[in-house]
């Protein structure tokens, strides 16, 4: 625990989500307010910016612009999928990164970020502890994935899930307008965690939503998947599912790579088509009906204007704290979150040590999910619905958000 | 020009908009207040309801259900495409129209719908008035497209592009926040008429929209599509494209049926592909980068979360007028909008003979639309700007939208 002075550096990792620069907002704002802070930059495309002394200064934005992060999606310094080697193994990077901290005065690091990101902030923190350079490193959590370990839930979930709830009321509602049978597969992200494509169980709560719901946590059986819609064509006409794009067989084969021809492109990459169509194709070719596939894609992570407040206000919050406990002398953790109540909705920050969260993943509970695509328990109800608690967007102009705008100043390579 | 008394109905036809339910209101609200209306249906499934009597009696609803219909997307009494035969040659359905018409004393009679929809009106307005049946009758435009003629725009429009722009906006950010060349192809409803794909524009002018925009206006030449994206990588290394599910190449053929194998189903079926999805694959082929593929889909046309309050209010104000109209005798007519000026936006209502409407599109005027993709002219922001403007949205109950519930009571067949 020690009580640094120099500068900040906060970088954004892996893929973006709806409020990944609102906890960017937080670092930065709070950053600037420290006295031990001597600068505040932010790295250029994660860890890939830090090993190539792309920094921006972030004292030479002006402050409503910082602001306005909260309310604008992606990565707005840039984001990169970057893993570090192991470091018993190939030590280039970190002896690169060690470098860099050294000569830039890097005392506080701040890594925004999914499993692999605390993973990479785990490694950064047990070499430079070893090389005996001070300096507190503090993971911030994201993920529409939802599937970090230890805390509670994860900044972009929430906007994500509102997203995923609210589109398929929307949907139901369209997708049963005509009077003829209709059978509608919507595909959500979540390779390895139901998470998301839970959400849109919300939504069947609510009279609107998906008639069956498929996550990755249960092994999916085609046969099953037939009977399951059919059971539901006896009492309706219109079947509308959800699936994740990550489910898999029984032997744990990704279920799109199962049943469809691979394709491969001119340059000999394979292209896989999303699961929503392949499944469509399936379901076209065995029941004489109008079947729909639709991809949610990258609109589902990206719905900065249908983002949850309750997570707006999360991540910033999350920024903010990581700022603090890093000049309070803490290193070497994540910033999560404990809930001591679902209703009414109340949760505590806390800071867990990175080792415990790197390279696990925390999967919707079993015993959360009803069997045969039926959708998910009341807890998962309880669990999920305080996430997509209230609305909070950007001011419009011209009737169209209004979203950062950074000037971007690098600061010189020393 | 008669003065009637008796029932007034109202149908929903054709693919649904954000705000079709909104007219759906303004016709409902208006028609309880009116004296010379006795009763206020809603037809089931459109003109398939009428021909098969199944009609919900709308004066049992809750008001505040019915004014939760602003807010609701899709069409809430069911919607339908049929398309009447021309009564010279078949008249079958119109003596039934007449004697349904006749049995329930309907005599002010809605439609809500595009093109063909007007068509409808039309033939069923020339029809009543030959056999010599008073009844007024009166059609709203509603399309996603904004293809319907004379009118300066249709409801519906407005709140599609205000979902495109914004999406693109949003889509921008996520698309650029990795350090690696990217081509996304997006894809936009419209068959013939360009307009959403266009608004698409609305977001390049924000500096965050399409590099490339193609609208089914303007054929579409793959060798010319291929010399674009590469004029595109030479300056940056995201190319983000917005292209209309109806380009055609210079023969008048859609692209995505002369680029793709015919893949059939089982059941004789053809499947085809989006467009997105077959031009991302000949990029693939010719490009060694990553593609990615966006079909905005059904959401385009249901997502009243981010509706435009000017296109809402519009679609209100016109069921509204066309009650007040068909009771002052108006019948054989369109409600119309005549833009006074762009800034400040102002507009006339006006009603327009159907069948000036009826069977004509109105598509983008060539001289608003850039060559090689490079997107519109000001006179086109100018024209589409106005109508995104504002929200209006349903209220969140559990952070989700509280849409309207209806009864649906049917009235009992006579």
């Amino acid at each position: 625990m020690k009580n640094l002075k120099g500068a900040a550096l906060l970088g954004q990792s892996g893929g973006p989500t709806s409020v990944i620069n609102s906890s960017a907002a937080g670092v930065f704002l709070e950053a600037l307010r420290q006295e031990n802070i001597t600068a505040v930059y932010g790295a250029a495309h994660g860890i890939k910016g830090v090993l190539n002394e792309e920094f921006y200064d972030m004292s030479l934005e002006d402050l409503d612009e910082l602001k306005r992060l909260k309310n604008t999606p992606a990565s707005m310094i840039g984001s990169v999928r970057y893993k570090l080697a192991d470091p018993k193994k190939d030590d280039t990077d970190y002896q690169r990164l060690l470098e860099v901290f050294k000569k830039y005065n890097i005392r506080f690091f701040f890594y925004n970020g999914g499993n692999d990101s605390m993973d990479t902030c785990n490694k950064i923190s047990k070499y430079f502890k070893k090389a005996g350079y001070d300096c507190n490193i503090i993971g911030i959590p994201k993920t529409i994935d939802n599937d970090l370990f230890v805390t509670d839930h994860s900044p972009g979930y929430g906007s994500a899930a509102k997203y995923v709830a609210t589109t398929f009321m929307e949907l139901y509602l369209d997708a049963t307008v005509y009077d003829i049978p209709q059978i509608t597969v919507v595909e959500v992200m979540g390779r390895n965690a139901g998470w998301l494509t839970a959400a849109s169980y919300l939504a069947t709560q609510k009279g609107l939503g998906p008639d069956l719901i498929y996550l990755p946590e249960i092994p999916f059986v085609l046969e099953d998947f037939f009977e399951d819609i059919e059971n539901v064509l006896k009492t309706k006409n219109k079947v509308l599912i959800a699936v994740s794009e990550g489910i898999k067989n029984v032997d744990g084969q990704y279920v799109a790579e199962t049943l469809q021809p691979l394709k491969v492109d001119a340059f000999g990459h394979a292209q896989l088509g999303g699961i929503a169509t392949v499944l469509a194709d399936e379901i076209a070719n065995r029941i004489d009906t109008k079947v729909r596939a639709i991809e949610f894609s990258l609109l589902q992570r990206s719905a900065a204007h249908l983002a949850s407040k309750v997570d707006v206000e999360e991540a910033f919050k999350a920024g903010q704290r990581a700022v603090r406990a890093a000049v309070n002398g803490t290193s070497g953790r994540m910033v999560g979150f404990e809930r001591v109540s679902s209703n009414p909705y109340k949760i505590k920050y806390k800071m867990i040590p990175l080792r415990q969260v790197a390279n696990a993943e925390q999967k919707v509970p079993l015993e959360w999910i009803k069997p045969r695509g039926q959708g998910l328990t009341q807890d998962f109800v309880d669990y999920a619905l305080p996430l997509i608690q209230g609305d909070s967007k950007a001011a419009l102009v011209d009737g169209l958000p209004r979203f950062a705008q950074l000037k971007k100043i690098r600061v010189p390579k020393k």
